[in-house]
Formats: C-alpha cells, structure tokens, sequence
C-alpha cells in the first residue's frame, strides 16, 4: 500500500504477484477510496486480475468494471471461469452486463446466455462449461496430448469426461487412471460407465447430498437427451452446503433465509424476513392466553399459581426444543427417516421419564423451600413432570410428521412447537392444580 | 442378491464390480443376516472391497474383520487409504486393532501409530500421508515421470507439494501447470511459493475455514519445523463443516452436540447431552417467578393481568431469538465481527422499532376485541413495544459480546436469551401495568 502511495508500481506489482488471489481480493475491499482501489487493481497481471475478480464483492466488482477500459474488461473476461462470470453478471445491472456481454465473444456469449437461462438454486446455474473432455475412442497417448493442450481453460482436470460423436456422457475415468496406463490403451475400456450425474433442472440442494454421500469432488451435468452440458466443482458445493444451513438455522428461528450478508441488508429487509411468523406466534399466544382466562376464578384463589407460568412454559418449550433440534438435524443429514418415527419416539419417551422425573424432584425441592406450600409445590412438579414428557414426545414427532407430509422439518423448529407445547402446559397445569387445590 | 441365494457367484461378482461403492456399501448394510453379508464382501475383488470397506459403518467394518481371513485382512490394509484406516481404528475394540496392526507391513504400521497420536479434531488425525511429493530440482519430465509412476497409491493429485532435500515444504504446483509446462523445465521455477497450510496440531474447524476461504481442494499440514507430514482432502472437510453445524446447531438449542448418530445414540446418553442446561435454564425460571410473586397485590386487583404473560414473555423470546440466530450464524460465516457491533445495534434498534410498533397497533386490536379493558389492553400493548425492542437489542449484543470473551456465540442462542428476555419482560410489564392501572 506504502509502494503505492509512494507510486513504486514495479514494486507493488512484483510484490502482488506472490500474494494469493483471496488474500488480494481482501485486501482490495478494505481500501476506502475507489479510485486507488481501482488502480491497484489494474496493476495486476491480467491472469490473477481475473483470479482476484472473481473473488471480490459484487458492489467492488461493479465499482472496478466501471473504472477500467473495455480492452481490460474483455481481457479478464477471457480470463474468468464461465461460472464466475455468471455469477456476476446475475448481480449488475443491465447496463453493466450490456457492456460485459459486448467485450465477451461471440461463443462465450451463447453459453453465458445459455448459463443464465437456468432457475437459481438448479444444477445448471451451479455448473461451468470449462470442463474436459474426451472421446470414447482416444488412445491414452492422445488423451494425454489433448488434455496437456486444453487443461489451461478448464476448471477441473482431475476427472474427464468420456462422450461419444453425439456428445451423450459414456463414462468418466479419473486423470490418475489414465495416467498409469499404457500409452496404447483405449479410453472406452478405462472408464467407468457407472457414472453419478446431475440433471440441468435438478435442485442443488438434492446435488450436494450426492457430492457428501459419494465423496465427489466433480459431478457432470446432462440435459434431458443426457448430452454433456457441464460440470459442478466442489467449492460451489461448499457454498451451497453452508446456503443451506443458513436456511436451515433461519426457519429453525422462525425467519425467511436472509438473500445477503447480514451487514449488507437493510433493516427494511430484516422486517420482511422476521415479521410474519412473529405476528402469526403472537396471534397464537394471545389466544393461549384464554385459557389463563378461562381459569381466572382458580387464580383469584390463589394467586400464587401465577408465579409458575413462566418456569413451566419455558422448561416445557426448552425440554421440546431439545428433542425437535435434535431430531431435524438428523432427518437433514439423512440418518433418520419418517419410517423410524416408532423406535424415535419410544427413545424419546424413556428420555423423557428420567429427565422429567429428575426434574420434577429438583423442582419440589426449590418450590417448597421458597414458598412453603406442599400443595402448590405438587401441583407445579406434577405438571413439570407431565410437560416435559409431553414436550419430548411433541418436539419428536412434530419433524417426523413434517417429512411425511413433505414440508421442511426446519418448520417445526423451536417456536412453533413452543406455542403448542405452552398451551399443553397451561392446560395441564390448571386441570392438575384445581384437583390438587381444590379450587 | 438373488444371484447370490442361487449360488451364482461369478454373476453377482460381474454385477458388482459395475456398482458404485457407496452404493455397494449400502447394499451391504441392509443385509440382516451377517453370514451372508460377509460373504458378499468376499466376493469383491481386493481394490473395489477396499474402497467399500472404507465406506461402511463401524459395526459392519467389525462384523467383516471378524469374518475374514488374515491374508484378506492384510490385502484390505494394504489397499485402503490411511486416513481411512486410521478412521476405522479408532473406533474398534482393542483385539481387532491388534489383528489389523498385525496384518499391515512395519511402515504402515508406523504411519497409523503415528496418525492415532494426534488428538481428534487436529489437522493432524483429518490427513493422509499419501499424497504426491515432488523435489524442487525436478524437471517436468521427470515429475510426469514420477507421477505415472506413484500415483496408484495417493489420494489427490490434483496438486503436488515440493519439498527440499530435508523434506521442508517450499511450494505447491498444480498437476494442470505441470502436464502445460515445457519437459525441461524446472519444478522450482514453476511452482507458487505462498502456500496455504496447516499445522498437525491446529484445530479442524480452523482448517475448514481456510478450505471455504481459498476453495481448495486440498491442503498441506506441516509440523513446526515446517517439514510437510501430510495433507487433508476436501471430502474430509465436508464431513468437517457438517460436524461443526451440528455442534452449532445443538449448542444453539442448549444441549451439548451428540458423538453418535441419533438412532446409535442410548437414551441415557441423550439425557446426559441434555440435562444439565435444562436443570440450570429451570432454576432460573423458578427465580423468573419471583418477579410475579413481588408483584402478587398488582395481580391480584386484576387477574386478568396474567392472562398476557404467557404472550409477552414467548412473543420477546421468539424476537430476541431471531436476533440471536441470524448473528450467531452471521459470526460463524465471518460477516461480522466484534468491531461490527456498533452498525449491528444501529440496525437491529431500527428493525426492532419498526417490528414493535406494528406488533403493538396488532396487539392492542386483538386484546382490546376480546376483552374489551382499554386500559389492560393498552398496558400490554406498551410493554409488547418495548420488550421487542429490549429483546432484539439483546439477541443481538450477546453473540457479539460472547466473541469478545472468547466464548462460542452458539452458547448465547435461544434458551439463554429467552430466559433473560423472561426477566426483563416481566419486570417492564408489571411496571407499566401498575403504573397504568393504578394497581
């Protein structure tokens, strides 16, 4: 930064050219003046330009493109990989992309425009075209010459790609397979035909649990005529993977997915985000409410009953929570099924009984001593012990339902099941108390 | 299967050699009888039964040792990757892991008893010491030499790691740059000195963060005299970030994260992962409900009063949990850090403005609709207002806090919050009341 200020570019160059692309890329977004940012940025080689690019934020991207000559966008344009010119363009405006797509040719063209045509979230938004490719009928010789020829463009060598004349995917065989082979061999007989593929329109949620089951680090992609239309790489698949988790976690808390970083989203959004659930929770918790109303008269005859509402739905809500986030994680990475729901709940109801039995005694012990009345403490232990198991047994079977009926278990996370598991609780806490009480 | 019941072992041998070995994996595992599941396996041949084994859950990987000979033993050892084998290891009972060290020659042997001293979540014990090591002096000719040669026998060639002469890592190259580079070049000249590692004793989650940041693929773990040990593959680290949601995720529903998949796990250990901050969260609620004791006069005036607290306290936690989680998981990605806390407050103190106003206008509605009390109804809906902002203010201060202590912000998700949030509900409420309704 010094070498710049001072305008030593040869240094500053020479000195940028060690550092890696992702470290560059941060160090970029932390200049606060746009300008120098963007002439540090023209001082990179064309090559790790492009690199640096493709990982810097969308608002530094639209900021440099703006600041550069149409010779230089073209150049990194060649550079960047066909999915990471993708993405970017899906987040310019249109008077950016018109002047990227200009300075791209003709055939990258078709193919970013054949690119964007497919939904977000879909395999063929995920995948690149740069991937390599070979004939069915090649020897390994010349397999190995073409792929020394190519492999500068490609994202991803490690796997090839074996199609016949109408480019229908054959097989794959690994770059190591046909390293070790002899010279004359011919590819068709290497490859492996049992070849794991995802479709163009199929969800990346569905193509990542293939990635982690198979342990993959590429996947090809074909269309309905299963041709070969290009190649998933596993970093995307990392990023889906942590994408959905966020999503996940997010409904777990009763909120929509957030589109961006949290710091890049404007409290307007956050609203829309959060907004309905809390009002449709609240809605439900003034009508439980009722039912304290209903019991108003028992209440009157002892108000201390009062005093436990709170201990009694929160531990009702924490024991369910417990068991519907424990269970929704495992349903996610596949280890339980709706076909489990019986071995499920009778592991959940004996965890129940020793954690409600404990608790109830716990529970007896602290009312008493506070308060001194033996009725009051029964009752209250009673019920705890009562809605923890209740709790269990909700928070369990509530996701399992949820698979069944192919909603998102995520849905039945924390605070719905709290509101049902608060009018559980109140219900029984009045029907305990008036018959031990009498009142 | 049928094939095998008719004793045509040389079809399902053919059969199988096509099938992928996931997939034979978990054909494996849904055969009931033990018997005939390992007599499957044997039908493998060594390299493909290998690749299977690797992939089987830990009690079929002891029905199979159990029922195989030594010699098919020591073929297995010989075949699987060592990072594999050092998997399967640890978790088997003292007599198998001294049957398998048997069965595998000295220098393997070595490599495992050198791996298992690693403790569990270190880079150390996640690699492989199989991968493909170059000499910096190399031509390129003799690296494609050395590769066709070696590469049997490693895990990832996608790069390659150059060494000196006394093993110290001095870069990295791409099999890609060395297959497009000229025969006679030099390996020195080509490679990327700034390279990206690990150390054998850093903790996992710190490796799978540097996995996302620089999407790679693999990584080299190096111990302190920097001399490269081993390296860590991206398929490893997948299985990395699922076990550090996991854990995130049940830290966030307070209990501690599982060491087993649900259904293997015991309902006594379940209770053990749960009850102590179910215990802690009841005690503390139990003291929540002294605030309602103090207040007992206030109630009972007015009754009704506790009809509103079961809404208060879930509608403030529901708030202050949306908060929470959508910045937990915000530091967990790297969005946001302490020195952010400042712009968090700024505009969860907007979000919750906007968010309380419209709950109270909806509150006071419904309230007033059903129970038809002005002033009660106007209490609540002021307290409604300023619990949200309280509890969206917060969610949102304690994760960021628990950063700055070092502490993980999962700690400080839902159950926490929510009770605190109780505390502070309660108190506001009960002071708006009585000032309101003169009780």
């Amino acid at each position: 930064m010094e070498l710049i200020l001072e305008k030593k570019y040869v240094q500053a160059r020479r000195l940028m050219e060690e550092m890696n692309e992702v470290d560059l890329a941060e160090f970029l977004e932390e200049i606060d003046d746009n300008a120098s940012m963007v002439l540090i940025f023209r001082l990179l080689p064309k090559e790790l330009a492009a690199d640096v690019f493709a990982y810097l934020e969308h608002d530094f991207q639209q900021k440099i493109v703006e600041g550069i000559t149409d010779r230089e966008l073209a150049g990194i344009m060649d550079e960047l990989f066909l999915d990471d010119t993708v993405d970017f363009i899906e987040e310019m405006p249109a008077s950016i992309v018109k002047r990227v797509l200009k300075n791209t040719d003709k055939e990258t063209r078709q193919q970013i425009n054949q690119l964007l045509m497919y939904p977000e979230d879909s395999a063929g938004s995920l995948m690149t075209t740069e991937f390599m490719q070979v004939d069915d009928e090649w020897t390994v010789a010349r397999a190995i010459r073409e792929i020394r020829r190519q492999s500068e463009d490609k994202e991803s060598i490690s796997v090839l790609y074996v199609t016949d004349r109408t480019r229908r995917l054959e097989g794959v065989i690994s770059l190591r397979e046909v390293l070790v082979a002899n010279d004359e061999d011919i590819i068709r007989d290497l490859m492996t035909t049992d070849v794991i593929c995802a479709t163009t329109y199929q969800d990346q949620a569905e193509v990542a649990e293939d990635f982690k089951k198979y342990d993959m680090i590429s996947l090809p992609v074909v269309d309905n005529e299963k041709r070969l239309v290009g190649i998933i790489t596993i970093d995307d698949i990392v990023d889906v993977i942590e994408e959905e988790t966020t999503e996940d976690i997010h409904r777990m808390a009763a909120m929509q997915a957030p589109d961006d970083t949290y710091l890049l989203t404007s409290p307007f959004s956050i609203v829309k985000k959060r907004f309905m659930w809390l009002i449709i929770l609240m809605i439900l918790s003034i009508l439980t409410g009722l039912i304290i109303a209903y019991y108003e008269d028992a209440l009157s005859a002892n108000v201390l009953l009062a005093t436990f509402i709170p201990m009694l739905m929160s531990t009702g809500g924490n024991s369910g929570n417990q068991a519907s986030v424990s269970l929704i994680r495992s349903i996610t990475l596949g280890e339980v099924e709706f076909s489990d729901i019986g071995r499920v709940i009778w592991k959940e109801f004996r965890v129940s009984l020793m954690v409600g039995v404990a608790m109830a005694i716990v529970c007896f012990g602290m009312v008493s001593l506070i308060y001194r009345q033996v009725l009051v403490s029964a009752a209250v232990a009673i019920t705890l012990f009562v809605v923890v198991v209740a709790a269990k047994l909700v928070g369990s079977a509530l996701p399992m339902v949820a698979t069944k009926l192919r909603l998102d278990p995520a849905l039945m996370a924390s605070p719905l099941i709290t509101t049902i598991i608060d009018i559980i609780a109140l219900f029984i806490y009045f029907n305990v108390a008036t018959r031990i009480l009498g009142v």
